[in-house]
């Protein structure tokens, strides 16, 4: 064994240290993007020995890349491929959980999975309500600032924290873990290492704000006729429903047509394919006896459709699993299609339909061959345009069709649309280039300064903000 | 005329500079704290103006402290007493003001003032929530994150904030102004700004978020034992009405009997002084038809009554003017009673009872001719814990006495319960020597990293954030 493995071993027992290539394997994966190799990788289980690592590290110069459950998509939670660098994995990090029902709080530590933490939370009748498709960690939750689909009425995870435990790079543990709600007393610290990829310190605890698990839903697939439709339908029911809009989810046809093509137990609830399909979800902690949301949902939509006749082609009503199951195979259907090129794309919301126009037109014009199947978060302004084409279609190979289709595409959004080339998922190595691109001057200034700061001889992970 | 005079005058034109003491008077004074003297009085009314003014003033190396509408609570928008600071108000700052319905946002000048932001918004039935008894400007709200009366269902200015623009101190303008929901593309720029008093950069404009004004509303004042009883009622609403429930504000029994020692209009709706008094607020953009908040909140108080009952001593309905007339009326009404030393206080809020006892017990021993007069937002954790005492009755001059109680009741909040010095109002000269005490080490390291990046020469605000 070599003094690396001795020394941390020594520091954190034998069960946190793996340093057999085979056992490796995973933490130098990414879910989506990412393949790397590590020197070791340590899982330390409490704060103090987070600390202890970050010490250690810190004196032998060993650079350091900080993982939660590894399920972020752009490749920021594996090392490079040089396998000089160690995984900090905080897989064990999860002894901490204490709900104060009171508070409407958790203390978690940064290793409690999304998953363990609702389980916990709903024998209280509460929830953490940023709802995602995969099970993260907190801790990671935090350095991606994740969003998901019911963002529109609970906000990011930046909006629901309130407290927060770092370690940074020389091992300081700083604990600003309180449940405050109004603390104006300067800089917020923790918006620092919120969104920022474990770049200026380790997340390892954190005080979330919960809220009440709703005790009813209402959600309705309605079809429309285009996107102008779809924003007149979205500020419709803002106006008039305001509190308990939880999720304005839309697809366009030809995604939603690629949905029944793969999908065997997935129906068409209309007559035909609509050029888009929006989920509308209402929630409410109120019980049915005061507030009958299926009744109110059948209403509103009957109220908008007489000012906007033309505009609403069909609606269905009831069926949330159903409705819900369509909008989360959209992902895998279209890859069952051909290639995808797939996007996260935000603009301002009004800006929706005349940014996928743009994109229709430059590919109609450059790439005729490529489909744009485009669905996503529109309340929030997201769209996870992805492009379609069959392999043999194209004049040119992946490898040179890609990066062009993703600059112009890019450049519409980010230069001409005021808009984001990363919504929710982050920057880490796949969006590096981009954020290289498009990020302001004084920006990137910033994070070199906090950079600087925090982190000189440049430890902690692998994406630049700078 | 001076040189500087000359100089700002033919940069910003005539009517932009002010030097003459009789009309710089009013941007010398603070609200509450603070009086100082400038050299003089800029107020440009683009951000260009602001751009150039900045880039002068760093060239010459003149100090500047930035001022909205000056309705602060802490003197950070007022200069010393040295004579030599410029003011940069940004009172005439106010010609853009574009709200955009399907948005739902609003993008403005940082000098546009709260009410005429509302006004314009209320035409499209949409209104700015963060709810203050100030008029105050855009950019100071986002300079203090200021939050209010409705923070527990809206946020601060912060969970408002989309889009910025600031001019940094050499003049430098950075335009973020997108209305972006969701943007994760590392660090979080506009955070920097906001809370930190200008320290880092001028506001000169912001894209916000804005919120359907509501329909209705329903009110009620209950009666409660204690403080134990305050906070099962707080639970019981939020856990039944989580998404229309919009105000928890609490008036102690000692504040509540001043209000109608001193405002003949105003009367006691309960046959004695309660020890607590919450005022229940509900809103919602549903029409009654649908939502029938008043008997709602009826229902809810009837059913907490029958599971809480030795709690709640009494309840009355409706009257929303009345009742927040009373809430309104505490502090100007305290100030009848003689002598009030006010405070700012957060802790998480299920130690509000054990917090305001500790402060009980202590004067009870040290100071006994003190009464606590607490009210504020238990919602947020936020206590206005006011002091009052005849001067007469105190051994100690009140030049001696204030500074020890002030120190006490922070070192209880901030030590035993952690909690803020300043829950809302911020840092400023007022609160400067309690942010050199409590910052953790490491924050204020951050503060001067970035104070050394944006403005290494220091010549921006008269705060501390290191």
């Amino acid at each position: 064994m070599d003094a690396l493995l001795e020394d941390l071993t020594a520091l954190l027992g034998p069960g946190a240290v793996l340093a057999d290539p085979s056992e490796r394997e995973k933490y130098e994966t990414g879910w989506r993007y990412g393949k790397g190799r590590a020197r070791v990788v340590a899982r330390p289980s409490t704060t103090a020995e987070v600390s202890a690592f970050m010490a250690y590290c810190h004196g032998k110069g060993l650079r350091v890349i900080v993982q939660g459950a590894n399920t972020g998509l752009v490749g920021a939670s594996v090392p490079d491929e040089g396998g000089a660098m160690a995984v900090l994995s905080l897989e064990r990090l999860n002894r901490r959980m204490e709900i104060d029902p009171t508070d409407r709080t958790a203390l978690v530590d940064g290793g409690v999975l999304l998953s363990a933490l609702n389980g916990a939370l709903a024998e209280h009748g509460l929830h953490f309500p940023v709802d995602l498709g995969a099970d993260p960690q907190i801790g990671g939750m935090i350095a991606t600032n994740t969003g998901g689909t019911r963002l529109l009425r609970y906000g990011d995870v930046r909006r629901n924290l309130l407290g927060l435990e770092v370690v940074l790079a020389d091992g300081t543990v700083v604990d600003t873990l309180s449940a405050l709600r109004k603390n104006n007393t300067g800089l917020d610290w923790k918006q620092l290492f919120t969104g920022t990829s474990g770049l200026y310190g380790v997340v390892t605890g954190a005080v979330l704000q919960v809220a009440p698990l709703p005790r009813q839903r209402a959600v309705a697939l309605v079809a429309l006729s285009g996107g102008g439709a779809v924003l007149d339908l979205l500020r419709s029911l803002e106006g008039g429903l305001f509190e308990v809009f939880t999720a304005y989810e839309v697809i366009s046809g030809e995604a939603l047509a690629a949905v029944f093509r793969h999908q065997e137990t997935l129906r068409n609830p209309f007559d035909e394919v609509p050029p888009y399909t929006a989920l509308v979800e209402l929630a409410s902690s109120l019980p049915e006896s005061s507030l009958d949301l299926a009744s109110l949902l059948e209403e509103a939509l009957g109220a908008h459709m007489e000012a906007h006749g033309e505009g609403v082609l069909d609606a269905r009503f009831g069926k949330p699993a159903e409705f819900w199951a369509i909008r989360h195979h959209v992902s895998e259907s279209l890859r069952g299609e051909g290639r995808v090129l797939a996007f996260d794309i935000a603009v301002p919301r009004s800006g929706l339909p005349a940014f996928t126009e743009a994109v229709k037109a430059w590919l109609g014009r450059e790439h005729p061959f490529m489909r744009v199947c485009d669905f996503g978060h529109w309340g929030d302004g997201g769209t996870h345009l992805n492009l379609v084409w069959r392999e043999a279609d194209s004049p040119l190979p992946a490898a040179e069709l890609v990066p062009r289709v993703q600059r112009k595409v890019y450049d519409l959004a980010v230069l001409e649309h005021r808009g984001s080339y990363s919504a929710e998922h982050g920057v880490g190595p796949h969006n590096q280039h981009y954020h290289d691109l498009y990020t302001p001057p004084a920006v990137k200034a910033a994070g070199a300064a906090l950079r600087a700061h925090f982190d000189p001889e440049g430890l902690l992970g692998i994406t630049r903000l700078w």
